[in-house]
């Protein structure tokens, strides 16, 4: 698309207020835009990288036999009232708010009632099981306190699928295979090399839950990790015992910040004994439903990607989800063939499938090469009068800043081998 | 996919305070559950429909120009202070919420605030205009009574449009081709034979407003409809002034039951003046941008679809929104290569991209096909012994109830032209 029709602009500052890197540099290129603290609107730049990452988890979430749904964000009192969540004393971070009539209700915030509640209509023998149920859907948290910006939100964009088992055992195979759907998420957005399965506290029902965290000074949590094992420990169960049943040992981690950009959870009957989810096995006796949890909050993971990859100029997406692949950049020049190379080249991307932002804007060049290094699209070509006196066009690599000069017959097929 | 995976189940009866058709036949059918009145989930099925209604209004919306974001649903009092939406007394279906401080917010009923207050940053030169940036999410409206169904929610999912122009003529330039853009959408889902604009009461800055009127009986619209010229006019401007300003005579309409399903806005500057929304045209003068609003309930528009595309037995989904094209029903039987045949049909058309639920459940051939009838996917094909001792299938056409026979080698062409 052209840079000229985006409706945003880049900015030289982010607001007064903002102290997060990630949400700064996301306002700062005119990815997002402050509602207030915690809350932020998706700009067109933001939902393209939003989408993307939606697109990778739900593929994800596909293969491992999930099937969408979009659970309501308006909760009714009493099915939260069951599972004993509805108390501000017990759930203080409720956003609750009242119909006409006077009934309160709740704006959702995680989903385990409203799935337990919906599922059993329809679970009742054991050839229903197992099932597994996801949303992706505004969820509403209640902070006191939301300064990290796209980390912690009061409103967030959420994936959560709930799994439904017959047993603990077919529940275990299933969550190990969570496992690597999760993996696969976080290498895919590109940072894989960068989060660890981290061992955190459990519940009633298992010793551990599990986390997935992104190692980065914004970290708002803290884990040790086994570089050689690549798995980490929570600080909540950083202790001798645990250490010990994982056989980890306490001299060879390292303690490091990072961000959960994930959590599976065991949450055996928990849920389904107060809803009353039950079916019948192959003998017809009665058992409970033993569910799961897996959530990854996008907003979150689109900040966490901006701690990771960014440098001081600004961001560095992945291909996977970056809003454009190419950022085509005219220099405006009086020679007319500069403006007529540009279009037919952003032309020809158009039609390979290419997504290109075109900078067609009257600005000048350094203003040019700021707001594409701020935005941070992986492929920045260059259409220059010095280039085409050489007929060659400038290629810069984001990720590594690595610069190349091709000819034009060479460019779709550079873009479209660049991953 | 396989119905024995599906996670729903028909059931024969909607609830109890459920009086409308469209949510009952859509809650009996497993496409959506009642969280409560005018709040509902969309289960898998639902879902499927909601995605292809969503990605046909994402296509039209693109098409014209527009640029997709998300605004946040938690919104700002001083933003809705400065349009003087703000109090419960002349805006009464707010709801309200408060965050851990104190500060009162809202949830969002509309977005023409949150826009205006957004595009402030960005607009500043007519070379920033026009744009059409347009959202899908969810709105809120406190409701006193629900009782329709989906046709008006407290919770729904909405496309809304806002287009900023420099001047009243390239407002009412896009104003047209927008009316295009919607008579597709109406069109593309299937309802367009019965979906007219309809003149309705405009405001300070237009003497109307336009909806589009899907007639029913279950309509809580009444419109006057002149049959040739396609045109109709809403009960609130129905009056001989407007009939006479617009060519219409009293004799010559029909009073008919109708959905607004659409509706398009011009709102001047009613919203650029409270925000001051100005540019600076080409001789470097204060102007204000003139707005215009572009809305569709897509639950709403499901929720028609099904009232006007459904008989005595269920919903009857045209190919381009129905959750599958195919409904394979296997009809049990103890000759193995019934269910052998069946997989492989299965296999054949996944294979070759076609959307097919195939009805894979233990159960009778009756209750097989009144689930079919009810969840109303377009082409329905039954794998008996007895079709196959014959060599051929039996295929029937939910729309108007045609029976065929096919080979097995015709029916991937007869399905892949299917429209």
């Amino acid at each position: 698309m052209r840079q000229s029709k985006l409706l945003t602009k880049t900015r030289k500052e982010g607001p007064k207020d903002e102290v997060s890197k990630n949400a700064n540099l996301l306002i700062r290129a005119g990815f997002i835009n402050k509602e207030m603290a915690g809350v932020y609107d998706y700009l067109p730049l933001g939902l393209r990288v939003m989408q993307k990452i939606e697109n990778i988890i739900r593929d994800e979430m596909n293969k491992l036999g999930g099937l969408e749904m979009k659970t309501s964000i308006i909760q009714s009192k009493e099915v939260w009232e069951k599972s004993n969540r509805w108390s501000d004393e017990l759930v203080d971070n409720w956003f609750k708010t009242k119909l006409k009539n006077g009934t309160e209700v709740g704006l959702s915030f995680t989903n385990e009632e409203a799935y337990a509640n919906i599922l059993k209509q329809y679970i009742s023998s054991y050839k229903d099981l197992p099932v597994y149920p996801y949303d992706f859907k505004s969820i509403f948290r209640n902070e006191a306190r939301s300064k990290s910006g796209m980390l912690r939100g009061r409103e967030f964009y959420w994936k959560a699928m709930y799994s439904f088992s017959k047993d603990e055992n077919e529940h275990d195979e299933f969550y190990e295979k969570s496992k690597i759907a999760y993996k696969n998420i976080f290498d895919r957005v590109g940072i894989g090399h960068l989060t660890y399965l981290t061992f955190a506290s459990g519940g009633t029902f298992s010793k551990f839950s599990h986390e997935f965290q992104a190692v980065t000074p914004a970290g708002e949590d803290t884990i040790y990790f086994d570089e050689k094992k690549k798995i980490a420990v929570n600080r909540e169960v950083y202790n001798d015992e645990v250490l010990k049943s994982l056989g980890l040992e306490k001299n060879k981690l390292v303690e490091l910040k990072s961000i959960e950009v994930g959590n599976i959870f065991s949450l055996g009957t928990k849920f389904s004994e107060p809803f009353d989810l039950k079916y019948k096995n192959e003998k017809s006796e009665d058992k409970f439903v033993v569910m799961g949890s897996y959530g990854i909050g996008l907003g979150r993971l689109m900040g966490t990607v901006v701690e990771i990859l960014s440098d001081e100029k600004g961001m560095i997406w992945p291909v996977s989800i970056a809003p454009f692949k190419v950022h085509l950049v005219e220099l405006i020049s009086e020679n007319i063939k500069v403006k007529e190379t540009a279009e037919k080249l952003y032309n020809e991307l158009a039609k390979a499938g290419i997504e290109v932002l075109y900078d067609d804007r009257n600005a000048r060049a350094g203003e040019k090469f700021n707001d594409s290094d701020l935005i941070g699209i992986p492929i920045r070509i260059v259409v220059s009068e010095k280039g085409l006196e050489k007929g060659e066009f400038e290629i810069k690599q984001r990720m590594d800043g690595k610069v190349l000069s091709l000819k034009e017959n060479e460019i779709i097929n550079f873009v479209e081998k660049y991953k």
